[in-house]
């Protein structure tokens, strides 16, 4: 499978190592906005340096992987799918909830295998975690409890743009929650603060936020989010049930622990998402790869998109206004 | 100090059984609406039996153990605080808002050592973990996850009783809040449902919650309660601030742990709150005896009673009227 | 159940209190032959001081609990014995092999309920481990591993007087493998330092030891030995069979976990005996008034010291003339 | 650096792997006793099969790799050496002291880079604890405990062949520990049964042991082995000195947890070496064309596994004669 890659920053740099190693895809070419970032990668990879146009026109290339910047995502998409190419798209398919919909009436009528980056679904630890649950580990399903703190809160500059805390950082943890569930979320009911930075508030966003979600069936589940653990990023998941609880905890680089006067010390959480979820990005485009061979969808698709935009936009008017938000409102 | 136990039933007896082994305290007689339950409980300490009345008026007696039925505790709360005589009442004070309130005045009237049974915060390690977060160990206080779980859900007539989950339950976990918080709530928003039993649906009552509150200076505390876990009696406590976090974390019988074909397996927790607390109602007793000689306030009192009570009836409302409640509305 | 108590120094004052809330047992009295420390043990219990002749002599006294000091052991027991009292001896019985075996014969001839000292076969947790391995939860025993590790080495002058690692220290891990064994040890080989502390090696004594034993069956077991270890009381013990392994570990003062920039921390063992064992010295005396009562064998009795004397002696000379010794050269 | 592969068998598969990830190596050819499965792997990697005959004479090949059968090593390791080429072998060197010395003097005589397949000492955990001790962490380093066990006993056919317990399975652990030692090991003690399987007995091996060794300064080491532990490979690792300990755990598949009305339950060990030594194998690679590069020595050499080789020397004398072996008597 010949996939090219427009975006040459940060995360497209790991899934151009991560289509280069995989036995059946191959680094077809690189594209990016900065001419220096595309020459530099595919220079690494010795692959050609090409612009979108050419890419969409090639009848070489079987498959993109959108790795740009947010802004370009809808209209990336919506050429690929006109080009009959296999997409996945780093998450969100846009800030804005029309467009988002706009996007998923374009890809509906051209049908290509599309994935999006919800890295998480593919951890082995929670894909673990989702097998127990559905095989049974637990009976039945009740309450579903999600930490995750970044290390570090981002720059103000970054927050303007981010689309705020919900749609740029809870947005993974809901569509965590979703995947989870195996249902719709019906109710979103938030409390949030700015407690991290004051900067932060200043934007016009919060950095410390809780989300409680009620599921059609009158499933709970909570989902903390702090913009800074000082300890790292901090990525935990419990899900309770009848029969008992299970629960997904934070990957350290190894398990040494000392013992000493200042008591038992194990080391600290991963620092960052680089780090924590560096298989998930490998098994990711595994997915994608496999999923295009035949014919079938991809772990996470467009309208996991849309649904995790929809609980963020629910969960932006609760903290607003106070109340519970339920779903139908929203749709 | 000479102690008069009045309730001679389950908690009755742990409470006989502590006064009796702290040195400083003497069990000096016991009064039970039920002459049975009160003639074998004195037997087996070798004390009188006496009626209530005779107890408020001896000059012997220096304190009082309310132990006895909830309806009954104002009542002797009163009675205690007239005759001018230390007194450690069982939680709640009352489930009547109006109740407790006027209570509390009389209490204003006639001030008396008064502790009132929140026996968590005499646990071990909730106390090492407060004591933790004032002296800076996370440096500022952002988060509160509090898990608390029953092993079992109650019988049906039992719920009617109880003045619900969040009155019933919740309230340990509200006034654990409180006091790690160290600073008033400002507001509570509540996620509901009926997951373990229909029974209890039916009565009227929820199963299983998730209560977040707000404090005057935007922390935020998010408590998980279900009325049922199957490996026991699940407490545990995370505190989350600016220079780490704290986790207080389930006891177990021993620390045996057994490798196998089936993997690595450690107890589960302790079954329920006789086995968990057995050291907190022995520390609270001790609590009281201290705080009586001093001439201080015990650790709990009456006024923590009240606040948590004003927090159970946000949560009640905030929980049918599916909105954010201020506690100013409540106050 | 009547109990006098001859020593009155620390451990004598573990014994009074353990005692003293013992349901069917009575401090009778104290001996000691410091009349200060006898003194002021007796009025805290509010019980006369006596000499050993009046205890051994006396119709009222049904037991004596032997804390004095080493060399005295063998003769109050042999007394107590002859006067038909039963006993509980701290340990050693005696550092010397003929002088231990004399007086099991006296205690042979005057049969009497005799329990000895080897506190940790009453601690929880190896009672657990004890009791899994009975009931076969790791299939065939095979391998025991015991770490043993005090806080911090003894003075010099309490070295000369002790008897050495293998009679003072080690003595405790070689009952404890032989209780879990459950058959006779047949071979032990010893390899030692002093790592420590040279003064203990100028005092002719070693501070670290790695003791292997091997059973009649063929079973094995690694005892490893340190004076000191500056986090505190190092107890652990490994057993390993055809089915999985158990692991009874170090206990903590509290199960309060710290995460934070240095990684997750959570509390260093207990500092030393008193701590660790404290529940093990309250069950010991509990299962000496019971034998008593029962007419039955304790849980240690004079004959494991003498094997664990044993054991102890053929670790000396394995360690002295470097080779493996069979019991067979020692009984 | 072209790398030629001798021996394709299971471990074989694992260095091609490795050799041909590695973005400055390249698999060059395989070559193989067994011609199918030699053009197998040849053609799974699009590269030639070649004779021995033809590596060493090639020109074009930097390095040879040998993963052949054990009788094979020193023949191929002189002949690579009087080639001029770096060699990576697969340890044993030989089973056979006399002919692993005369080894040793022709790659002494012909000086290439040459590695030996300790593969522990490039796992991540154990690399992290060498560095913690070198950085003084614990102190003064006293004591070593290193556990290692199979998971399933080797057939007896395998045993006949193998060296037996100590030079076949033992000799990794004694590695570890003169590595982590740093200085030499002069007295090995050992104890040992048959306890797995009686047919080991039979073919004169042994299947459990107990080896202590001491080093020049007097430190201490005990080594726990088994033919089989039915929850996995059980691989760690504990080193304790004047400052504290240091332990390196069993690795897991995933941090998942479960608790239910059996307990707390993780998973249990990674089966086996291919799972567990997984990223040494591949960083064991890394290392030798690295050092091969830089014209360094490899984290272990020839000489390393001479040394391990008498040790495992001692430890069988030490078993059979039942004493102290000191290695001045090997040497």
């Amino acid at each position: 499978m010949k996939i090219a890659l427009l975006g040459a920053g940060r995360i497209g740099r790991v899934h151009a190592r991560a289509i280069s190693d995989h036995p059946l895809a191959q680094l077809a070419c690189v594209s990016d906005a900065f001419p220096e970032a595309a020459n530099s990668l595919a220079a690494e990879y010795g692959v050609p340096v090409m612009t979108a146009e050419d890419i969409f026109a090639s009848a070489e290339i079987d498959g993109v992987l959108i790795a740009s910047s947010t802004p370009t995502h809808c209209d990336f998409l919506e050429r690929a799918a006109r080009a009959g190419k296999a997409v996945l798209c780093e998450k969100p398919i846009d800030l804005d909830l029309a467009r988002t919909r706009h996007c998923l009436g374009v890809l509906a009528e051209h049908p290509v295998t599309c994935a999006l980056g919800f890295n998480r679904r593919h951890d082995p630890q929670f894909s673990a975690l989702k097998q127990a649950l559905e095989a049974g580990r637990i009976g039945e399903l009740e309450m579903i409890t999600i930490t995750s703190r970044d290390p570090e809160p981002p720059p103000a500059e970054y927050v303007a743009a981010s689309g705020g805390l919900f749609r740029d950082m809870s947005i993974h943890d809901l569509d965590m929650a979703v995947w989870l569930l195996g249902e719709p979320v019906t109710e979103v009911t938030v409390s949030g603060s700015c407690l991290v930075d004051p900067a932060i508030g200043e934007a016009g966003d919060l950095d410390s936020a809780l989300i409680n979600l009620k599921s059609a069936s009158g499933k709970l589940v909570s989902i903390s989010n702090s913009r800074r653990a000082c300890y790292g990023y901090d990525q935990r998941i419990e899900v309770f049930g009848s029969q008992g609880m299970l629960e997904a905890r934070n990957e350290t680089d190894t398990r040494l622990r000392f013992t000493g006067v200042e008591g038992v010390v194990e080391e600290r959480p991963q620092w960052f998402f680089l780090e924590r979820y560096a298989q998930a990005y490998v098994r990711e485009v595994g997915d994608f790869v496999t999923a295009w061979q035949e014919g079938r969808a991809p772990l996470a698709g467009a309208q996991d998109g849309l649904a995790a935009l929809e609980l963020a936009e629910a969960a932006l008017i609760s903290y607003r206004e106070g109340r519970r938000v339920l779903l139908s409102e929203i749709r």
